[in-house]
């Protein structure tokens, strides 16, 4: 780590990493980017300076050592089975019992694992909200439409659940009508789960969905290390909200993140869906 | 309610309502089934007594009129949205904005609402359990196989997680690996959400599979009104374990149903699952 060094990017797939390396450009940061195969976007992949395979934790500790980054940011690679496979890489580096031991030990941990295993080695890891505080959700974000009596129930249901989930090792987001749960997210994702009431209101009678409605609630955890799988919504989140019938989204302020913030109101004003950010009791209070 | 009328069977879709008369025959009972067309399986409807469509609560309740049961169970129509359609049969009696409201409570309150309807034409609703007590999983269920260290520890984590989840409307199980929650259960189903994590692990890397095995945890919820929706597992939940890779799977005891115990324990040790009950901290202690 050298304190007028780049910042390195390491990048999955999606377009956080995209949004994330144009920023650092429009404000003129150094940086560097590093790919990994297979996940990457095509587009960033253009813009990489170093690609690597998922498993080769060897490579990926070398490149970082010649960059001598004064931060590294891990972004994009939220694909949860991705990160597992990237710390099956571990067996590169120690025992295989351990590795087992870590990729039994779940999500969460797998991910603290990572930022520990660059710690350990030296470098500064970073959230992108740290980066691109443009990105993190401001408590004023809000769409054309109010979020109604019902919706502001499922909301209030929705953050009481994901609080009590907190202690447990699984999804940042739920799906709520009024006090019905539709979904817990599990590692499917959000699009995944999204998908799922999808499926389950075309399969039944139609009735529910009508008189429903329902409400994404997206929310970092209790104590949830923002700098790793940091909650995430853009235009395609309200595109499939809306196909699976909900009636709005709401997200934690400061510390959820919006790509493409003036698309996803967009999308949500033009799709009649309701789009807020809510502050989170569990939160340091977020200052906009 | 008269003190010598039969038992009324109010019979959806699957085993249960079939094995809960089978039960009554050997025992002598008196009964009368009434079935929902479309929902109970063709070998109950021969034998049932009468037939009304879900939505039409009129017939419903003149035939338990005529029958005078001493008391009546609901019983198989756990497929939810059947319920819930029976209850938009509230329209026959009730006026429409009641019917919604009732409707956008979800599902605890729509089933408490039956039994609540039932309850006010005077008749005393019971649960399977009550009827056929060895339906119930006794503490000492257990098959050949027990569970590891790490399937007690996933076993744990779950029953702490549905207590979590005791006070929200949603599922009655959750499958979780060591720590790790792979799934909740929403009005999708125990079978849906088998399935769910059979297709996750499917689609990626196989890597967590074999690591990880995992146990299905379902038990009823802190304060449960058991009369409706118990928990119930059988052969196909069995089956449908195994093919989305667990280990095992714990049930609450002495608050569960198990179809076909006999088959169910042979077609865990056949397919090399473990299956326990364990006992609920938050319900009453069970005896044998």
């Amino acid at each position: 780590m050298k304190a007028d060094g780049p910042i390195a990017i390491i990048a999955g797939s999606g377009q956080l990493p995209i949004q994330l390396v144009e920023h650092l450009e429009r404000t003129g940061q150094d940086y560097r980017v590093l790919a990994f195969r297979g996940f990457a976007a095509p587009e960033l992949r253009r813009r990489a300076h170093a690609t690597a395979d998922l498993l080769d934790l060897k490579t990926i500790m070398n490149v970082l050592e010649g960059w001598q980054p004064r931060a590294v940011s891990l972004v994009g690679a939220v694909r949860r089975p991705g990160f597992s496979a990237l710390l099956g890489a571990y067996s590169l580096l120690r025992n295989m019992h351990e590795v087992k031991e870590v990729i039994a030990r779940g999500d969460d941990q797998v991910l603290r694992g990572a930022v520990m295993l660059l710690e350990e080695r030296g470098h500064r890891v970073v959230g992108a909200h740290e980066l691109a505080p443009g990105l993190v959700a401001p408590s004023s974000l809000c769409g054309k439409l109010a979020p109604l009596d019902h919706d502001r129930q499922a909301i209030s249901v929705g953050l009481d659940l994901l609080n009590a989930l907190s202690a447990f090792d699984i999804g940042q987001a739920a799906i709520v009508a009024r006090e019905h749960v539709l979904a817990v997210e599990g590692p499917e994702g959000t699009d995944g789960m999204l998908r799922r009431v999808r499926r389950m209101r075309q399969s039944w009678l139609g009735l529910r969905r009508r008189e429903e409605g329902g409400v994404l609630i997206k929310a970092a955890k209790r104590g949830q290390d923002l700098r790793v799988d940091m909650p995430t919504i853009g235009p395609k989140t309200v595109l499939e909200a809306e196909q699976a019938g909900l009636s709005g989204i709401a997200v934690g302020a400061g510390s959820t993140l919006v790509l493409d913030q003036d698309e996803t109101l967009a999308t949500a004003d033009r799709l009649g869906l309701f789009l807020v950010a809510v502050d989170l009791p569990w939160m340091e209070p977020h200052h906009d």
